[in-house]
């Protein structure tokens, strides 16, 4: 576990600061404080004081996502939400869960049992076993990425997918590429679905003709590249538009496999913005999720549903990257 | 001004007690201090310690929409932004603002001149010139149906009027109607275009026929009734889904005028459950806006731009109250 001195070594000021940050003396600023209680919590140093209330309990479900290193999608999600929850004296736990689990406990009983007051729920595909309980629950709920059709004590929270690929597209439209290919994520998911739904209708309302031979699915993986990008780069393609970022690593890599070059030949757009696509060579151009904001999104949300403000979805704003992975078409520099 | 003997006879409590609850006694529960509070809010009668801190001001501008009395659309908006905002501290000023005001000043220098650390915009069309200086303005800003593209500065709060039109023609189909026409709200809002799309989606999931002359649009206002409903009748409508409440008070007093029954021959459904509704004969089916909720939503909001947590939608639960504007299809029933 991590120490004061952890605390005041990462932020670069004195044990005492630290300690006084963590005891709430009147002598040091709020923002100063509310820094070193941030960074306490995100090296898992978090005092009693910070947390524990009697039956002040929360929890996380986490399904299908890496979250134990700072590199990995879930990480920031969680870190946000403990941040935010601990500051209202929250107590947070973290539970992996697997469809086995699932069928062997119901949502509703479990979290009774365990006397959580409510829970953020992420990673879960519609096909879960919780989420069709989830219809029904009177437990506030918030969930990432997935959508409870009509009932109050669930909300969701998303990044706005359409305004985000929306303007992924535009750059590159802005930059004279016409055929414009996309290469998305897993079938059957929420997000899949709508950043494709968003591509279609980009496309359209920047006048574009949309080839269904440039579209295709793979999985949220870099391996997908190699089914599809070969395809693409037969039919012209000068631009390609990509699920997430480690698919549009798989794509990069791809590209340098038929000897073209990245982006003088092929610009390349990722989504997420990971920790890897600035390490990427070229540098990724890409769509930003903020997780330290979804986290904190998915507490607040709880917050106004256990507050009764029925709160159905809180969409976070996508935010584009410019990098290097980018340029203008080559057709039009020709 | 209201006195705290107001506040006592409208909850039924003690002097004393609403005494220790503007005070923040120890001796009174915190939710009892907290309703103290909230009706302290609503009468009119605020305490120093209750909002003031310097420079914490926050306004609400608003156009379009009558606020003034508690039958009003805007009044429970305001009154649940206020309450919200109250227990942090914030001052709130209500602005009502013209066209021609816009014009004569930037929304930027106004709230800077003024001192407002944020907005909460109600009522604003689409054409207000102030509408188009928030796509670059830098200041908090929340806004109540309306949508701002990619400015991470502001944030939109809206029921969810695709659920609420659905379920509204989810309850006519099992109550065995088809022959369903909407009569909308004014063009060109985004809610007047989201309730129509909603209609139209709605009615194809249901697998129902949609007849372009069952869909009109009019004014959010009950005279618009006379103008389609004859038309709606003569092609034999059996229900009328309204853009909102004003609009189905109209449509029932002119299937009256043509000797029909509500809901013995015609079925109707309203929108926004504004306090005339209940008092309609028959008391109106219609889909719920809670707007104390929205004015909360709208002030959450506010809080997570000022807190660069940017979130570009926050969207609430319509919810669905059956009243006695609808019944079972009369073809159904002979």
């Amino acid at each position: 576990m991590a120490t004061i001195k952890d605390i005041a070594e990462r932020l670069g000021i004195s044990v005492s600061t630290v300690s006084k940050g963590l005891n709430g003396a009147s002598d040091i600023s709020e923002e100063l404080r509310q820094t070193v209680l941030d960074t306490a919590v995100e090296l898992g140093y978090t005092t009693k004081r910070m947390r524990k209330e009697e039956h002040k309990r929360l929890c996380i479900f986490i399904e299908n996502m890496d979250y134990e290193t700072a590199n990995q999608f879930g990480y920031e999600i969680i870190l946000g939400f403990k941040q935010a929850a601990y500051r209202d004296k929250w107590d947070v736990s973290v539970i992996p869960i697997t469809p086995a689990f699932q069928s062997s406990e119901k949502y509703d009983t479990y979290m009774l049992k365990n006397g959580f007051s409510g829970a953020f729920l992420l990673g879960f595909s519609l096909q879960d076993e919780w989420m069709n309980q989830l219809a029904t629950t009177n437990i506030p709920t918030s969930l990432l990425d997935n959508y409870i059709r009509m009932n109050p004590s669930v909300g969701s929270v998303a990044t706005d997918n359409f305004e985000g690929i929306d303007v992924a597209v535009e750059h590159l439209v802005a930059l004279g590429h016409k055929k414009i290919a996309f290469l998305n994520g897993s079938p059957g998911s929420m997000v899949s679905d709508q950043r494709e739904q968003a591509f279609v209708a980009s496309m359209e309302s920047h006048g574009l003709t949309i080839d269904p031979d440039l579209m295709a699915q793979g999985y949220y993986v870099a391996d997908s590249a190699k089914y599809h990008v070969p395809k693409f780069l037969e039919l012209g393609a000068t631009a390609i538009v990509c699920g997430n970022d480690l698919i549009a690593s798989g794509v990069i890599a791809e590209c340098r496999k038929h000897c073209l070059t990245i982006p003088g030949d092929v610009s390349v757009i990722g989504f997420d913005d990971l920790p890897i696509s600035v390490h990427l060579t070229p540098p990724l151009t890409t769509v930003k999720q903020d997780r330290i904001e979804l986290g904190k999104s998915g507490y607040y949300t709880l917050v106004s549903l256990m507050n009764k403000v029925s709160i159905s979805k809180t969409i976070l704003r996508a935010q584009f990257i410019k990098r290097e992975s980018t340029d203008i078409c080559k057709e039009r520099r020709s």
